[in-house]
Protein backbone atom coordinates (compact mmCIF):
# COMPACT_ATOMS: atom_id res chain seq x y z
CA UNK A 1 0.00 0.00 0.00
CA UNK A 2 0.74 3.67 -0.17
CA UNK A 3 -0.74 6.11 1.73
CA UNK A 4 -1.05 9.27 3.80
CA UNK A 5 -3.97 9.49 6.73
CA UNK A 6 -3.25 13.06 8.24
CA UNK A 7 -4.99 14.59 11.30
CA UNK A 8 -6.00 18.00 9.34
CA UNK A 9 -5.75 18.96 5.46
CA UNK A 10 -4.98 22.66 7.11
CA UNK A 11 -2.71 23.94 9.90
CA UNK A 12 -4.01 27.28 11.55
CA UNK A 13 -3.30 30.20 9.47
CA UNK A 14 -1.79 27.65 6.39
CA UNK A 15 -3.17 26.93 3.54
CA UNK A 16 -5.17 23.97 2.19
CA UNK A 17 -2.32 20.93 2.30
CA UNK A 18 0.25 23.73 1.64
CA UNK A 19 1.78 21.80 4.57
CA UNK A 20 2.15 18.22 2.83
CA UNK A 21 3.18 19.09 -0.50
CA UNK A 22 6.61 17.44 -0.50
CA UNK A 23 4.77 14.12 0.81
CA UNK A 24 1.96 14.36 -1.59
CA UNK A 25 4.46 14.81 -4.47
CA UNK A 26 6.27 11.78 -3.42
CA UNK A 27 2.66 9.78 -2.70
CA UNK A 28 1.39 10.51 -6.01
CA UNK A 29 4.32 10.37 -8.23
CA UNK A 30 3.76 8.62 -11.84
CA UNK A 31 -0.23 9.99 -10.86
CA UNK A 32 -1.69 12.11 -13.95
CA UNK A 33 -5.50 12.17 -12.12
CA UNK A 34 -6.85 11.51 -8.72
CA UNK A 35 -10.41 11.55 -7.76
CA UNK A 36 -11.54 13.56 -4.50
CA UNK A 37 -14.15 11.84 -2.27
CA UNK A 38 -16.31 15.02 -0.97
CA UNK A 39 -19.00 13.28 0.34
CA UNK A 40 -17.81 14.29 4.30
CA UNK A 41 -18.95 17.84 3.38
CA UNK A 42 -22.45 18.28 5.32
CA UNK A 43 -22.67 21.53 4.02
CA UNK A 44 -21.74 25.00 3.73
CA UNK A 45 -19.41 24.15 0.57
CA UNK A 46 -21.35 21.79 -2.14
CA UNK A 47 -19.66 19.19 -3.49
CA UNK A 48 -18.27 20.73 -6.63
CA UNK A 49 -16.64 24.00 -4.80
CA UNK A 50 -15.63 21.04 -2.26
CA UNK A 51 -13.56 19.70 -4.99
CA UNK A 52 -12.16 22.65 -6.75
CA UNK A 53 -10.43 23.09 -3.87
CA UNK A 54 -8.73 20.09 -4.28
CA UNK A 55 -8.85 20.95 -7.61
CA UNK A 56 -6.49 24.55 -7.09
CA UNK A 57 -4.25 22.46 -4.79
CA UNK A 58 -3.21 19.31 -7.20
CA UNK A 59 -2.84 21.99 -10.05
CA UNK A 60 -0.21 22.98 -8.66
CA UNK A 61 1.64 19.63 -8.70
CA UNK A 62 0.31 18.83 -11.54
CA UNK A 63 -2.29 16.30 -10.86
CA UNK A 64 -5.96 16.49 -12.11
CA UNK A 65 -8.71 15.98 -10.13
CA UNK A 66 -12.47 14.14 -10.60
CA UNK A 67 -15.32 14.60 -8.20
CA UNK A 68 -16.20 11.32 -7.26
CA UNK A 69 -19.77 12.77 -7.25
CA UNK A 70 -19.70 13.49 -11.01
CA UNK A 71 -19.56 9.94 -12.02
CA UNK A 72 -23.21 8.27 -12.52
CA UNK A 73 -21.12 4.89 -11.74
CA UNK A 74 -19.04 5.50 -8.92
CA UNK A 75 -18.00 1.80 -8.28
CA UNK A 76 -16.51 1.88 -11.93
CA UNK A 77 -15.30 5.47 -11.39
CA UNK A 78 -13.44 4.03 -8.61
CA UNK A 79 -11.84 1.06 -10.01
CA UNK A 80 -10.50 3.01 -12.82
CA UNK A 81 -9.00 6.17 -10.95
CA UNK A 82 -5.14 6.20 -10.70
CA UNK A 83 -5.44 6.99 -6.64
CA UNK A 84 -7.76 9.04 -4.17
CA UNK A 85 -8.11 11.52 -2.07
CA UNK A 86 -10.68 11.99 0.48
CA UNK A 87 -11.83 15.07 2.29
CA UNK A 88 -12.31 15.85 6.11
CA UNK A 89 -16.36 16.58 7.16
CA UNK A 90 -18.59 14.48 8.79
CA UNK A 91 -17.44 10.78 9.40
CA UNK A 92 -20.99 9.43 9.74
CA UNK A 93 -22.00 10.93 6.61
CA UNK A 94 -19.23 9.86 4.76
CA UNK A 95 -18.89 6.09 6.17
CA UNK A 96 -23.43 6.59 5.69
CA UNK A 97 -22.67 7.49 2.06
CA UNK A 98 -19.74 4.78 1.30
CA UNK A 99 -21.33 2.02 2.76
CA UNK A 100 -24.99 3.12 1.46
CA UNK A 101 -23.29 3.54 -2.47
CA UNK A 102 -21.21 0.08 -1.98
CA UNK A 103 -18.21 2.02 -2.02
CA UNK A 104 -15.93 1.07 1.47
CA UNK A 105 -15.06 -2.30 -0.03
CA UNK A 106 -14.54 -1.71 -3.66
CA UNK A 107 -12.22 1.79 -2.16
CA UNK A 108 -10.49 -0.51 -0.05
CA UNK A 109 -9.19 -3.05 -2.75
CA UNK A 110 -8.31 -0.33 -5.28
CA UNK A 111 -6.03 0.82 -2.21
CA UNK A 112 -4.97 -2.70 -1.67
CA UNK A 113 -3.82 -3.19 -4.96
CA UNK A 114 -1.16 -0.34 -4.55
CA UNK A 115 -3.40 2.84 -5.79
CA UNK A 116 -2.26 5.52 -3.41
CA UNK A 117 -4.48 7.14 -1.19
CA UNK A 118 -4.78 10.47 0.82
CA UNK A 119 -7.06 10.80 3.57
CA UNK A 120 -7.42 14.17 6.08
CA UNK A 121 -9.22 14.25 8.94
CA UNK A 122 -12.64 12.32 8.11
CA UNK A 123 -10.69 10.46 4.97
CA UNK A 124 -8.37 9.51 7.82
CA UNK A 125 -10.74 7.96 9.92
CA UNK A 126 -12.01 5.26 7.49
CA UNK A 127 -8.90 4.38 7.12
CA UNK A 128 -8.46 2.90 10.39
CA UNK A 129 -10.15 -0.34 11.60
CA UNK A 130 -13.83 1.33 12.42
CA UNK A 131 -14.98 5.21 13.00
CA UNK A 132 -16.10 4.87 16.69
CA UNK A 133 -12.81 6.58 17.65
CA UNK A 134 -14.03 10.00 15.54
CA UNK A 135 -14.51 13.62 17.39
CA UNK A 136 -17.66 14.06 15.00
CA UNK A 137 -21.22 14.28 15.71
CA UNK A 138 -23.42 11.64 15.03
CA UNK A 139 -25.75 13.54 12.67
CA UNK A 140 -26.83 10.30 10.50
CA UNK A 141 -27.38 6.51 11.35
CA UNK A 142 -24.76 4.73 8.99
CA UNK A 143 -25.35 1.54 8.13
CA UNK A 144 -22.06 -0.05 10.09
CA UNK A 145 -19.19 1.90 12.04
CA UNK A 146 -16.77 -0.97 9.83
CA UNK A 147 -13.90 1.29 7.50
CA UNK A 148 -11.41 0.29 5.53
CA UNK A 149 -9.14 -1.16 8.18
CA UNK A 150 -6.04 -0.03 5.86
CA UNK A 151 -4.01 -0.18 9.21
CA UNK A 152 -4.56 -2.28 11.70
CA UNK A 153 -5.69 0.00 14.46
CA UNK A 154 -7.88 3.01 14.79
CA UNK A 155 -6.86 6.61 14.19
CA UNK A 156 -8.46 10.33 16.72
CA UNK A 157 -7.66 12.97 14.34
CA UNK A 158 -7.15 16.44 15.51
CA UNK A 159 -5.88 14.56 18.98
CA UNK A 160 -5.92 17.19 21.67
CA UNK A 161 -4.54 17.38 24.95
CA UNK A 162 -6.42 17.81 28.18
CA UNK A 163 -6.50 21.74 28.74
CA UNK A 164 -6.70 21.85 32.31
CA UNK A 165 -7.82 25.98 32.03
CA UNK A 166 -11.40 24.47 31.15
CA UNK A 167 -13.83 24.62 33.50
CA UNK A 168 -16.24 22.27 31.79
CA UNK A 169 -17.66 18.93 32.82
CA UNK A 170 -17.13 17.65 29.38
CA UNK A 171 -15.14 14.45 29.07
CA UNK A 172 -11.25 15.32 27.18
CA UNK A 173 -9.87 13.41 24.26
CA UNK A 174 -8.02 11.12 25.95
CA UNK A 175 -10.61 9.86 28.76
CA UNK A 176 -12.89 9.42 25.89
CA UNK A 177 -10.05 7.71 23.92
CA UNK A 178 -10.09 5.24 27.23
CA UNK A 179 -13.44 5.02 27.25
CA UNK A 180 -13.61 2.97 24.12
CA UNK A 181 -10.92 0.81 24.94
CA UNK A 182 -13.05 -0.59 27.73
CA UNK A 183 -15.53 -1.58 25.07
CA UNK A 184 -12.83 -2.23 22.13
CA UNK A 185 -9.48 -4.01 22.01
CA UNK A 186 -7.90 -2.00 19.02
CA UNK A 187 -5.25 0.66 18.94
CA UNK A 188 -6.08 4.15 18.69
CA UNK A 189 -3.48 6.43 17.24
CA UNK A 190 -3.76 10.59 18.81
CA UNK A 191 -2.70 12.32 15.74
CA UNK A 192 -1.96 15.61 16.50
CA UNK A 193 -2.55 18.31 14.22
CA UNK A 194 0.32 18.78 11.69
CA UNK A 195 1.02 15.12 12.05
CA UNK A 196 -0.10 12.03 9.74
CA UNK A 197 0.23 8.12 9.30
CA UNK A 198 2.46 6.81 6.12
CA UNK A 199 2.34 3.49 5.08
CA UNK A 200 4.37 2.15 2.06
CA UNK A 201 3.71 -1.65 1.72
CA UNK A 202 3.97 -3.00 5.15
CA UNK A 203 5.72 -0.39 6.97
CA UNK A 204 3.55 1.72 9.00
CA UNK A 205 5.11 5.25 10.38
CA UNK A 206 4.11 8.23 11.87
CA UNK A 207 5.26 11.38 10.50
CA UNK A 208 5.18 15.08 11.51
CA UNK A 209 6.74 17.62 13.19
CA UNK A 210 4.65 16.60 16.57
CA UNK A 211 5.08 13.34 19.18
CA UNK A 212 1.92 10.83 18.94
CA UNK A 213 0.00 9.62 21.39
CA UNK A 214 -0.84 5.67 21.50
CA UNK A 215 -3.75 4.16 23.33
CA UNK A 216 -3.50 0.58 24.12
CA UNK A 217 -6.22 -1.63 26.51
CA UNK A 218 -4.38 -2.07 29.38
CA UNK A 219 -1.69 -0.20 28.97
CA UNK A 220 -0.83 3.60 30.08
CA UNK A 221 -1.13 6.02 27.49
CA UNK A 222 2.61 6.97 25.26
CA UNK A 223 3.96 9.16 23.02
CA UNK A 224 6.16 7.90 20.37
CA UNK A 225 8.77 10.43 18.31
CA UNK A 226 8.27 11.52 14.65
CA UNK A 227 9.30 8.11 12.19
CA UNK A 228 8.43 5.54 15.07
CA UNK A 229 7.54 2.29 13.04
CA UNK A 230 3.97 1.11 14.38
CA UNK B 1 -44.99 14.98 32.79
CA UNK B 2 -42.89 15.91 35.23
CA UNK B 3 -39.03 16.02 34.21
CA UNK B 4 -35.51 17.50 34.45
CA UNK B 5 -33.51 17.24 31.36
CA UNK B 6 -30.35 19.09 33.05
CA UNK B 7 -26.62 20.00 31.09
CA UNK B 8 -24.61 18.36 33.64
CA UNK B 9 -24.79 16.49 36.85
CA UNK B 10 -22.05 18.98 38.57
CA UNK B 11 -20.95 22.86 37.98
CA UNK B 12 -16.83 23.16 37.92
CA UNK B 13 -15.90 23.48 41.61
CA UNK B 14 -19.41 21.91 43.06
CA UNK B 15 -20.60 18.73 44.26
CA UNK B 16 -22.86 15.98 42.56
CA UNK B 17 -26.15 17.21 41.96
CA UNK B 18 -25.83 20.35 44.89
CA UNK B 19 -26.71 23.15 42.58
CA UNK B 20 -29.64 21.05 41.60
CA UNK B 21 -30.77 20.51 44.94
CA UNK B 22 -34.37 22.64 45.36
CA UNK B 23 -35.41 21.53 42.18
CA UNK B 24 -34.81 17.47 42.79
CA UNK B 25 -36.77 18.37 45.97
CA UNK B 26 -39.61 19.48 43.89
CA UNK B 27 -39.62 17.03 40.76
CA UNK B 28 -39.47 14.03 43.57
CA UNK B 29 -42.33 15.70 45.78
CA UNK B 30 -44.04 12.55 47.81
CA UNK B 31 -41.45 9.80 46.18
CA UNK B 32 -39.81 7.60 48.76
CA UNK B 33 -37.76 5.72 46.41
CA UNK B 34 -36.40 5.92 42.75
CA UNK B 35 -34.37 4.22 40.17
CA UNK B 36 -31.02 5.36 39.02
CA UNK B 37 -29.55 3.87 35.26
CA UNK B 38 -26.12 3.62 35.58
CA UNK B 39 -25.94 2.57 31.74
CA UNK B 40 -23.85 5.32 30.04
CA UNK B 41 -20.90 4.70 32.12
CA UNK B 42 -18.08 2.90 30.24
CA UNK B 43 -15.41 2.47 32.82
CA UNK B 44 -13.62 4.30 35.64
CA UNK B 45 -16.68 3.38 38.21
CA UNK B 46 -18.98 0.26 38.67
CA UNK B 47 -22.38 0.10 37.70
CA UNK B 48 -22.43 -0.05 41.78
CA UNK B 49 -20.33 2.64 42.54
CA UNK B 50 -21.85 5.21 40.23
CA UNK B 51 -25.49 3.97 42.18
CA UNK B 52 -23.96 4.75 45.53
CA UNK B 53 -22.85 8.31 44.75
CA UNK B 54 -26.45 8.89 43.42
CA UNK B 55 -27.79 6.90 46.42
CA UNK B 56 -25.50 9.30 48.69
CA UNK B 57 -27.06 12.76 47.02
CA UNK B 58 -30.30 11.41 47.07
CA UNK B 59 -30.24 10.54 51.37
CA UNK B 60 -29.69 13.99 51.75
CA UNK B 61 -33.37 14.45 50.54
CA UNK B 62 -34.85 11.22 51.64
CA UNK B 63 -34.95 9.62 48.91
CA UNK B 64 -34.30 5.79 48.53
CA UNK B 65 -32.20 4.79 45.18
CA UNK B 66 -32.05 1.33 43.50
CA UNK B 67 -29.74 0.65 40.95
CA UNK B 68 -31.41 -0.70 37.68
CA UNK B 69 -28.64 -2.92 36.88
CA UNK B 70 -29.22 -4.68 40.40
CA UNK B 71 -32.89 -5.76 39.20
CA UNK B 72 -32.84 -9.24 37.43
CA UNK B 73 -36.50 -8.33 34.94
CA UNK B 74 -35.61 -5.08 34.37
CA UNK B 75 -38.53 -4.26 32.80
CA UNK B 76 -40.86 -5.19 35.39
CA UNK B 77 -38.19 -3.21 37.81
CA UNK B 78 -39.28 0.42 36.07
CA UNK B 79 -43.13 -0.63 35.77
CA UNK B 80 -42.90 -0.49 39.33
CA UNK B 81 -40.62 2.63 40.07
CA UNK B 82 -41.93 5.66 41.33
CA UNK B 83 -39.12 7.66 39.71
CA UNK B 84 -36.29 7.79 37.83
CA UNK B 85 -32.81 9.24 37.50
CA UNK B 86 -30.21 8.53 34.07
CA UNK B 87 -26.51 9.78 35.18
CA UNK B 88 -24.23 10.91 32.52
CA UNK B 89 -21.73 9.08 30.71
CA UNK B 90 -21.37 7.90 27.15
CA UNK B 91 -24.40 8.56 25.48
CA UNK B 92 -23.72 5.52 22.96
CA UNK B 93 -23.46 2.66 25.11
CA UNK B 94 -26.61 4.36 27.31
CA UNK B 95 -29.14 3.92 24.15
CA UNK B 96 -27.01 0.88 23.01
CA UNK B 97 -27.89 -0.69 26.16
CA UNK B 98 -31.57 0.68 26.77
CA UNK B 99 -32.62 -0.21 23.10
CA UNK B 100 -31.17 -4.07 23.64
CA UNK B 101 -32.67 -4.69 26.94
CA UNK B 102 -36.06 -3.37 25.23
CA UNK B 103 -36.24 -0.20 27.75
CA UNK B 104 -36.32 3.05 25.69
CA UNK B 105 -39.59 2.90 25.02
CA UNK B 106 -40.70 1.40 28.63
CA UNK B 107 -39.27 4.08 30.43
CA UNK B 108 -40.86 6.30 28.20
CA UNK B 109 -43.95 4.92 28.73
CA UNK B 110 -43.77 5.36 32.75
CA UNK B 111 -42.38 8.95 32.53
CA UNK B 112 -45.36 9.79 29.92
CA UNK B 113 -47.81 8.04 33.05
CA UNK B 114 -46.51 11.15 34.88
CA UNK B 115 -43.27 9.42 37.02
CA UNK B 116 -40.74 11.70 37.76
CA UNK B 117 -37.84 11.94 35.48
CA UNK B 118 -34.26 12.99 35.88
CA UNK B 119 -31.43 12.96 33.32
CA UNK B 120 -28.07 14.64 33.09
CA UNK B 121 -25.90 14.79 30.34
CA UNK B 122 -25.96 11.58 28.37
CA UNK B 123 -29.46 11.00 30.94
CA UNK B 124 -30.73 14.12 29.00
CA UNK B 125 -30.09 13.17 25.73
CA UNK B 126 -31.87 10.36 25.86
CA UNK B 127 -34.64 12.43 26.42
CA UNK B 128 -34.43 14.42 23.05
CA UNK B 129 -36.24 12.79 19.91
CA UNK B 130 -32.95 11.31 18.80
CA UNK B 131 -29.29 11.32 20.36
CA UNK B 132 -27.81 12.67 16.72
CA UNK B 133 -26.74 15.69 19.08
CA UNK B 134 -24.51 14.48 21.54
CA UNK B 135 -20.54 15.49 22.26
CA UNK B 136 -19.85 11.87 22.55
CA UNK B 137 -17.66 9.57 21.09
CA UNK B 138 -19.23 6.95 19.35
CA UNK B 139 -17.48 3.71 21.25
CA UNK B 140 -20.37 1.20 20.44
CA UNK B 141 -22.66 1.01 18.10
CA UNK B 142 -26.30 0.84 18.92
CA UNK B 143 -28.94 -0.88 17.82
CA UNK B 144 -30.62 2.91 16.85
CA UNK B 145 -30.26 6.17 17.43
CA UNK B 146 -34.15 7.06 18.17
CA UNK B 147 -34.68 8.18 21.76
CA UNK B 148 -37.80 9.07 24.16
CA UNK B 149 -38.63 12.21 23.03
CA UNK B 150 -40.01 13.54 26.02
CA UNK B 151 -39.64 17.04 24.50
CA UNK B 152 -40.41 17.83 20.78
CA UNK B 153 -36.61 18.80 20.02
CA UNK B 154 -33.19 17.54 20.88
CA UNK B 155 -30.51 18.69 23.34
CA UNK B 156 -26.90 19.23 22.99
CA UNK B 157 -25.52 19.54 26.38
CA UNK B 158 -22.17 21.52 27.98
CA UNK B 159 -23.08 24.11 25.41
CA UNK B 160 -20.01 25.33 24.88
CA UNK B 161 -19.63 29.10 22.82
CA UNK B 162 -16.51 28.90 19.88
CA UNK B 163 -13.10 29.56 21.70
CA UNK B 164 -11.62 32.18 19.21
CA UNK B 165 -8.16 32.13 21.03
CA UNK B 166 -7.66 28.19 19.67
CA UNK B 167 -5.66 27.31 17.39
CA UNK B 168 -7.38 23.98 16.43
CA UNK B 169 -9.36 23.16 12.99
CA UNK B 170 -11.66 20.70 15.20
CA UNK B 171 -15.18 22.02 14.19
CA UNK B 172 -16.87 24.11 16.98
CA UNK B 173 -20.09 23.42 18.85
CA UNK B 174 -22.21 25.80 16.50
CA UNK B 175 -20.50 24.50 13.20
CA UNK B 176 -21.41 20.87 14.79
CA UNK B 177 -24.96 21.71 15.25
CA UNK B 178 -25.31 23.55 12.12
CA UNK B 179 -24.55 20.44 10.41
CA UNK B 180 -26.98 18.53 12.18
CA UNK B 181 -29.71 20.52 10.89
CA UNK B 182 -28.48 20.28 6.92
CA UNK B 183 -29.45 16.17 7.64
CA UNK B 184 -32.18 16.88 10.10
CA UNK B 185 -35.69 19.51 10.69
CA UNK B 186 -34.87 19.19 14.75
CA UNK B 187 -34.64 21.75 17.03
CA UNK B 188 -31.85 22.27 18.79
CA UNK B 189 -31.30 23.22 22.44
CA UNK B 190 -28.01 24.21 23.56
CA UNK B 191 -28.06 23.87 27.10
CA UNK B 192 -25.14 26.04 28.72
CA UNK B 193 -23.55 24.18 31.57
CA UNK B 194 -26.00 25.29 35.01
CA UNK B 195 -29.40 25.01 32.57
CA UNK B 196 -31.52 22.74 32.48
CA UNK B 197 -35.00 22.21 30.56
CA UNK B 198 -37.81 21.46 32.93
CA UNK B 199 -41.18 20.00 31.51
CA UNK B 200 -44.23 19.91 34.03
CA UNK B 201 -47.54 18.55 32.28
CA UNK B 202 -47.39 20.60 28.40
CA UNK B 203 -45.20 23.45 29.22
CA UNK B 204 -41.57 22.94 28.54
CA UNK B 205 -39.21 25.68 29.53
CA UNK B 206 -35.69 26.46 29.66
CA UNK B 207 -34.18 27.08 33.61
CA UNK B 208 -31.42 27.84 35.34
CA UNK B 209 -28.52 30.92 35.08
CA UNK B 210 -27.49 31.14 31.73
CA UNK B 211 -29.40 31.97 28.32
CA UNK B 212 -29.84 29.04 26.42
CA UNK B 213 -29.31 29.04 22.60
CA UNK B 214 -31.73 27.45 19.79
CA UNK B 215 -30.62 26.34 16.96
CA UNK B 216 -33.37 25.93 13.89
CA UNK B 217 -33.50 24.73 10.18
CA UNK B 218 -33.25 28.11 8.05
CA UNK B 219 -32.83 30.21 10.73
CA UNK B 220 -29.70 32.09 12.49
CA UNK B 221 -29.28 30.73 16.00
CA UNK B 222 -30.50 32.90 18.73
CA UNK B 223 -30.32 32.94 22.56
CA UNK B 224 -33.53 33.00 25.14
CA UNK B 225 -33.90 33.87 28.42
CA UNK B 226 -33.92 31.44 31.66
CA UNK B 227 -37.84 30.80 32.11
CA UNK B 228 -38.55 31.12 28.25
CA UNK B 229 -41.27 28.88 27.21
CA UNK B 230 -40.07 26.28 24.39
Amino acid sequence: MNIILASTSTLFGGQYLEYLKPELVNLFEGITEIIFIPFARPGGISHDDYTQKAKDFFSTININVKGLHEFEDKIEAVNSAQGFFTGGGNTFLLVKTLHELGLMNVLKQNIESEKPYLGCSAGSNIGGVNMKTTNDMPIVYPPSFDCMGLIPFNINPHYLDPNPEIKHNGETRETRIKEFLTQNDIKVVGLREGNWIRRIGNRVTTEGAELTRIFEKGKEPYEVDPGTEL
